[in-house]
C-alpha cells in the first residue's frame, strides 16, 4: 500500500491524457525490449514504470498496438521451449526440474512485463484498469485473449480473498464513496441521494470487499434489506417513504442487489465470498434473522420464452396452461399491459420455472441463477410482477426470483450442481415444474 | 484483510499445537485427494481449511510426510503431461493456445492447494510460517525444494511492493509492535527497552514494511541514526547515554541494520524496495540530508582472510603490508586483541577491500556487499575496528563497511553491477585495491 | 466522550418525544428537591439524570414549567444570601473567604443542576439543545434570562477554545456530516449535493470546530474560495460549472460564509478563534496566498437606507449624488430593477459606507461588520450588485462588503475597535466616506 | 484540541525552562495589569498567551512572587465590592440581577487570566502543570489557597466527566503511554516492561480516563484481574510466572489499584466515575463475572494501632484477643518477623476492623476507605498477610481489604454513608467487629 499522494500517480496522468507517446513502432518495440532486458530490480521496475507511463498517456489505438506487440513479439520464445520440450521428453517422466524449466520457457516475458506494473505506485489500480481496456480489444482476437486470460490468473491472485477487507457501508462512509455506489450499483438504479440514502437505514445494510491497494474503491458490494417475511416484490424495498422497521425484528435479510464496480476484474469470481462472508457475519450480529433470501433478477427469460413461444412446441402441460396458441400469447406479450393479465400467470411461472433449471454444459443457462447455484442457494420462489418496470418487463415479463441460501446446507448444495448439475429447488417450485 | 478475531485463528490452534492429527497415511492422502476433488470454489475452499487446520494441529513429522506425500502423489499428471507434450510438438512454433495448455499440465495441483491456503482466515500467515518449516525441510532434498520454489513464487506475488504499506516505528507504536523488532533485530541485538527507545529518538529513524493481511507482523525494518558526518563505527550509534542529535543538523542518514522478520519470506527480496522508499522519503522530509550510507557488517571476511593467509599466496603489494609472514599473522590471529594492532591495519584493509570485490559466478562473495551493490550502492569505506565486540571480531576482525546510496546513481550502478559485475567504489576503496 | 451508542441515547429518547413526564407541580418539585438534596457524587449524578430524562420526555410547557420552577424555587437562599452579606460585610476590607463564601451564597443551586448534565450520556450536546429551549423562552422574560447567562457562562467554559477540534471538511467526510452543512448554511442555501461538491473542490476550503463530546456535529464552519484577485461578486463562486482554479496559483482565499450551526451556543463566540485559526492554517499550507478577505453580507443597511431616505435628512454631499429627492429615490427601490441602475450607484456605496461605520454604544450598527471589525479585520472594498439575489437586494440592494485580514495587524486594529472605537479601512472605502 | 505540533508548544518550553523571564516585579505587574486591560478577544488570548510563556520559563521563585501578585493584587477590587454590596442590600431580597452583579464584583480578576490559559494552544495541560506548582505553594498559605481553590473549581470544569473518554489499555497501547503507567502507578510499583506486559495479560483488564486536549496523558487509571473467586493477596496477582486464566472462566473482578497520574487534579474526584463505567463495562461484556470487589491497602491502619497499642485504652474484648500487654505488643511489632505471627492475629484484624469503621466529622478516617465508601462499596473482608512486602508491613502490618462493589446496592450505600455515615459491611466484618 503506498500513500495516498503516490497512488493518485496514474490517476493524474489518465486525466490529462491524449499527451500522444511514442506512436512510432520500432520505438515501442526498443521502449519495452529495454524494459524486458534490465537486470537490477531496481532497474526493472524503473523500465516498467517508463512503459506503465506511455501506456496511460497513450490512446486507444497506442494501446491496441501496445497489446499486439506483447502477443506478437514479447511471446514465448520458439527455440527455447523447442529445447526444453526436447529435455523433458528425454528426462524421466515426472522430472520435476525438467519440467519446471518447460514451464518457465512456456511463460511468455510479456507477462511478467505486466504483472510487474502491480509494483508501481499507483500501479494495482493501473493493471485492472488495463484489463478492463484489454477485454474490449480481445473479444474476436484469440491471441489477446490468451494475454487477458494470464492477466486475469495474476488478478485472481494479487485479489486472492485474504487480502480483501469486508466493510459495512452506512450514511456515515465518505461522500466520495458512496457516490461511487451510486455510480456502480448495476442492478437497480440508484436515483438521487435521498434514494441512497434510504438503502442505508437502519433496517438496511450494505457491504462491499475493498483491495489494501485501492482503499477508496469498492470491488462488489451487496445491498440487503431486512424484513419480517420473504420480500416478494421489489417496490416497497425502493420505497423511500416506507418506514423503517425495527431491525430486532427482522427475520429475513433480503439480498436484493449485487454490483460489481470493476470491470478489470471481469472473471474473479468476488461475489461467492462476499455473500457468504456477509451471510457469515449477519448471523453473528442479528439473533432473530433466520433466513437468507436473495430478491433477483432473471436476465434472459422473456428472450428464452419468446423463443419457446415462437417454435410453439411446448410440453403438453404447459400448453394446456396457456390461455391461448403460443403465437397469440406471443403476439400479445408485444402489448403493454397484457403480460399483467392473471389469466397468464400459471404458464409463465411454470415455464419460468423449466427456464431456470434448463441446463447447456452443465450449467443452468440464466447467468444470475448459475451465480447462486454455483454459491450454495437453491431456488426458493418465482414472483409474478415482481419488478413492474419497463426493465423488468423486458428481462422477465416482471417476474423476480428468490434464492435461498440455508447457512446448513450450502456447502452441499454448491457441491451437487457445481460437480453434478443438481439444481436444489423448494417445494413450491418442485411443484411449478411439475404443473 | 480479515477481522482481527478471525485473523487469529489459526495462530490460536498453533499455540495448542500436538493434538496429534490424522497420522495414518491413507487418510492423509485421501484427504488431501478430498481437497483436490472438490469442485465449486465454496467447498474447494472449505477442503482447504480442513488440511491447513490438519496442518497446524500436526507435529513436524507429520509436516514432512505431508509435503513429501504432495511432492510425490499430487505433481503433475505424467499421462496428461505426455498428451499436451505431442499436442504442442504437433502445433505450429508459436501455437499460443497449445502452449498454455502445456503449461496447465505442468502445473502441480499441490501447488494450486497451498496457494488456496492464502484464502483462509489468517491463512496469508499460516502460508509464510508453512514455508519456512518447508524450508527447513527442504535442505538437501531436490523435491522438496521444487516445492519450495514453486511456493516462494507464489509469496512473492502475494508479497507484491505494491501491497505492501512502509510505515515509521516510533516509540508511540504499540508495545506488542515494538517486542517484535527486539525479537527480529538480526544484526546488533536489542539489550533492553531502554536500549530500544534509544534507536527510537528524534535523530533516529525506523521503517518498517507491513503487508495489510498481517497488519501487525512487520516483514523486514532498517534502523537509521541521523548524524552530522559519517558514522564510521557502531559504538556511539548504540550508546543510550549519547546526547540526541538536532535533526535538522544531520546531514547524513546512516543505514546501520537491516533485518528480516519472516523466515518464510527469504528470497523474496523486500529490502531492496525497503531501501529505496526509505531513502525516498527521507529526501522529502529531511532537506538538509545528502547522504545516505550503510555502516553494515561484513560477514564472510575472516574465513576468507584466513584462508588467504594459509594458502600464503598473497600478491606482493598485499604480502609488503603485512609486518610479518601469512603464516604467523594468520596464528596471531587467533590471540584476542593482536588484531587491533595497528601495524596490521594497512595489510587487512586492502585484503578487505580485495575480498570485498573478488566475484565468484558474477556476483561478489560477500552476501551484504552483493545484495547494497545490487540496490545500486558503492563501496564507500572500510572502518578500522568499527565494531569491536566479539561477533564483530569474529566475523570480520572489527572492520565495518560503509555503502553509500547516491540517488541520482543507483539506476545505473544497480544494472552495471547485476549486468556486467562492475562494482562501484569510491576513490579512497580504490586506492586501497590499488595499494 | 463516551462511546457511541451510549451517547446517542438522549438523542433517541428525543425523537420519542411526548410520552408525558410528570406534569404535576408537586411532583416536579419534589424531583428537583430531591436530586439537589442527594450528597454522595453517584447518587446525585443518578437524580440529574432523572430530570434530564423527564426533560427530554417533557413537551414545550413542562419545559417551560421546569425553568420557571427552578429561578421561582431553586434561586438563592435569602437568608444564607443575607447572613454572609452581614458577614462580608463585617471581615476587613478584601477579606477573601468571606468573599468567596458570600459568592457561593450568591450562586443559585438551579446552575448547579443544570450544569452537571453535562456529565451524562450525551449530556453536553442535551445542554447546548437546552439552552436553545431555554433562549427561545427567556426573550422578554427577564428571570429567565439570568438563568439563560448562568448556562451561557457554563457553556462558554465547556466550549473553551483549548477542547475544539478544528477540522477540513472535504468531499471525503462522512455522507452523515455533509447532510449537516447542507442544513445548517445560514448565508448562502445549498440548494443539491452537486452544489456542495462544488463547495469541496480543490480550489476550496471548509473548515469547522467540534466539541469532543459531540463528534459528530459542527459547531461553526466557514467556507472559503481560492481565487486570484479579490472575488467582488457571489455568483461565480457557486457557479457548479465554473472551472476548479489550480490551487497553487491563487493568491487571495475568499471566505465567503460562515454559519454557526448550534443555536444553544448563541453568545459563546467561536467564529472569531475559527477565522484567526484558519488563516495560520492556511498560510502555513499556502505559500502564494497573501490576502485574506470575506465577501460578506450587509444585513442592515437596506433598512437603515429606506430610514434615511424617509427622513431625508441626508448630508448634503450624499444628497448631490443622489440622482433625485431622496422621497422619490425610496419609492423607486420598491421598483424590482431599479436598484440595479447605475445612476444610483456612487449615492448608494457612499451610503453604505457611512452605514457600516455608523456607531451605537461603541459599536458599529451592522452586525456581520461588528463581527469582523472586533476580530481585527478592516472594511477593504464595497461591491455594486455583488448578491442580485432576491434576498441579496432585500438586505443590502445587492451591495456585498470585503473586510480584510492583514496577519500583521488583526491584533492592533482588533483592540483599537473594541477599545476605542476605530474602524479600520482602505483607502477605497476612506474615499467613499469623503465623497 | 490543537494539532500535535501545537500542542507541544508549551511542553518544548518548559524543557527548555530557567532562561530567567522578567524578574523585576514591577514589570510583571505591568505584564498582568496589561493583559488585564485589554478588551478584543483576540488580543486578550495574546496577552494571556505572553504570560503563559512567562510562566513556562519562569523558575519556582518566579512562579511564587506571580500567585502572590495575582491575590495581592489582582483580587477583587474593593471600592466595585463595597458598592454592589450596597446595592444588593437595597435592592428587594432575591433580585437576581443585583446578585449576579454583586457575585461578579466578587470574582477575582486573576482566575479569569488563569481561566483562559486553557484556550492557549497546549493549555489545558500546561493549566494541570499549573496547579500542580500551586498546590506546593499554598500549604499553610490561605491567601494562595483560596487562589487554589478558584482553580480546582475551573479543573473540575474543564474535566468534567462528560468530556472524559474511557479507554482500556493494553499491550497494543503506544510504548510511549505504557511508559506512562510504569511512572504512574502509585500502589504497586511496576518494576520492569515483564511486570508490566503480566499486568495486561488476557486475564487482566487496564482501564484509564483521557482527557481530549492531553489524548495521550492518562489521568487515573486502574488495574483488574479477572479470578475465580476472590483475591485474597496480593502475591499471585503480580506474579508473572503465574498462567492465565481463561478470561471466559472468571467470576470475580479484582480492582487491585487505582493510581491518579496528574498531581494538578488533586480534589477532581476522577476515580468515582472510572470505577463506575468500568464496572458497567465489565458488567456488558463478561457474562461470568458477578463479583466486583478491590483488593486495597490500609494506609492508616499501623500509625493508628501504634496509637492505641500506646495508649492502652483498648475495648476488653480486644484486649483479650491479644497475645499480650498492649505496650509489650506494640514494643515486639517494631521486630521483623513478628507481625506474622499468628497468635496475634486474631486481635489485630479485630482492631482492623475498628479502625476502618472509625469516623471523624462524619468520615472513616482511613483514606482509602473513606473513597470506596463515598463510592458505595461495603467493607468485605479483611485478609492477614495479604501485602508481606515492606511497604505493605510498614502501611497495615500486611493486612489489606476487600471492598465490594455490588451493582444494585451502590446508590443506596453511597447514599447512607455519605449523607449519615452509615458503613456497609458483610457479616465477616461485623462479626470481626462484635468480637
Amino acid at each position: 500500500m503506498v500513500s495516498h499522494g503516490i497512488r493518485e500517480r496514474f490517476g493524474r496522468l489518465r486525466r490529462r491524457g491524449g499527451r500522444g507517446p511514442e506512436r512510432d513502432e520500432r520505438k515501442l518495440r526498443a521502449l519495452v525490449a529495454d524494459a524486458l532486458g534490465r537486470h537490477a530490480t531496481t532497474t526493472k521496475r524503473a523500465g516498467a514504470a517508463t512503459i506503465a507511463e506511455a501506456y496511460v498517456a497513450g490512446d486507444d489505438e497506442w494501446r491496441r498496438r501496445f497489446f499486439r506487440m506483447l502477443v506478437d513479439e514479447f511471446w514465448t520464445a520458439p527455440d527455447a521451449v523447442a529445447a526444453e520440450l526436447e529435455a523433458c521428453r528425454a528426462a524421466p517422466p515426472g522430472d520435476r526440474r525438467a519440467e519446471r524449466r518447460l514451464r518457465d520457457a512456456l511463460t511468455p516475458p510479456a507477462i511478467g512485463l505486466l504483472s510487474s506494473f502491480s509494483g508501481l505506485e499507483g500501479g494495482v489500480k493501473l493493471l485492472v484498469d488495463l484489463r478492463a481496456d484489454l477485454l474490449g480489444l480481445a473479444a474476436g482476437d484469440p491471441d489477446l485473449a490468451e494475454l487477458d486470460e494470464e492477466l486475469r490468473r495474476h488478478l485472481a491472485t494479487l485479489f486472492d480473498i485474504g487480502l480483501l477487507e469486508l466493510r459495512r457501508i452506512t450514511w456515515d462512509a465518505p461522500a466520495s464513496l458512496l457516490e461511487k455506489l451510486i455510480e456502480y450499483e448495476a442492478v437497480h438504479a440508484i436515483d438521487s441521494w435521498a434514494d441512497l440514502k434510504n438503502r442505508l437505514d437502519s433496517d438496511r445494510r450494505c457491504y462491499a470487499f475493498f483491495h489494501p491497494s485501492m482503499p477508496d474503491e469498492p470491488l462488489v458490494f451487496v445491498e440487503i434489506a431486512l424484513t419480517a417475511g420473504i420480500a416478494t416484490e421489489l417496490e416497497s424495498l425502493l420505497d423511500e417513504s416506507a418506514p423503517e422497521l425495527n431491525a430486532g425484528r427482522a427475520d429475513t435479510a433480503v439480498f436484493y442487489s449485487i454490483s460489481n464496480c470493476q470491470p478489470g476484474l471481469a472473471g474473479v469470481n468476488l461475489g461467492n465470498a462476499l455473500i457468504k462472508q456477509v451471510v457469515d457475519r449477519l448471523r453473528g450480529e442479528l439473533d432473530h434473522v433466520r433466513h437468507y433470501v436473495t430478491l433477483s433478477p432473471i436476465p434472459g427469460f422473456r428472450a428464452w420464452l419468446e423463443d419457446e413461444l415462437r417454435t410453439g412446441d411446448l410440453p403438453a402441460r404447459e400448453a394446456e396452461l396457456l390461455p391461448a396458441q403460443p403465437g397469440r400469447v406471443l403476439a400479445r406479450l408485444a402489448d403493454a399491459g397484457w403480460d399483467a393479465d392473471e389469466a397468464i400467470r400459471p404458464a409463465l411461472l411454470t415455464l419460468c420455472a423449466r427456464y431456470l433449471t434448463t441446463q447447456r454444459d452443465g450449467r443452468v443457462v440464466d447467468p444470475v441463477a448459475n451465480f447462486h447455484l454455483a454459491n450454495g442457494a437453491s431456488v426458493e420462489r418465482l414472483n409474478w410482477l415482481a419488478d413492474p418496470s419497463a426493465a423488468g418487463r423486458e428481462r422477465s415479463v416482471g417476474i423476480m426470483a428468490n434464492y435461498r441460501y440455508d447457512p446448513d446446507r450450502i456447502m452441499e448444495r454448491a457441491e451437487a450442481y457445481v460437480a453434478r448439475g443438481e439444481v436444489a429447488m423448494s417445494d413450491a417450485v418442485r411443484q411449478l415444474l411439475a404443473g
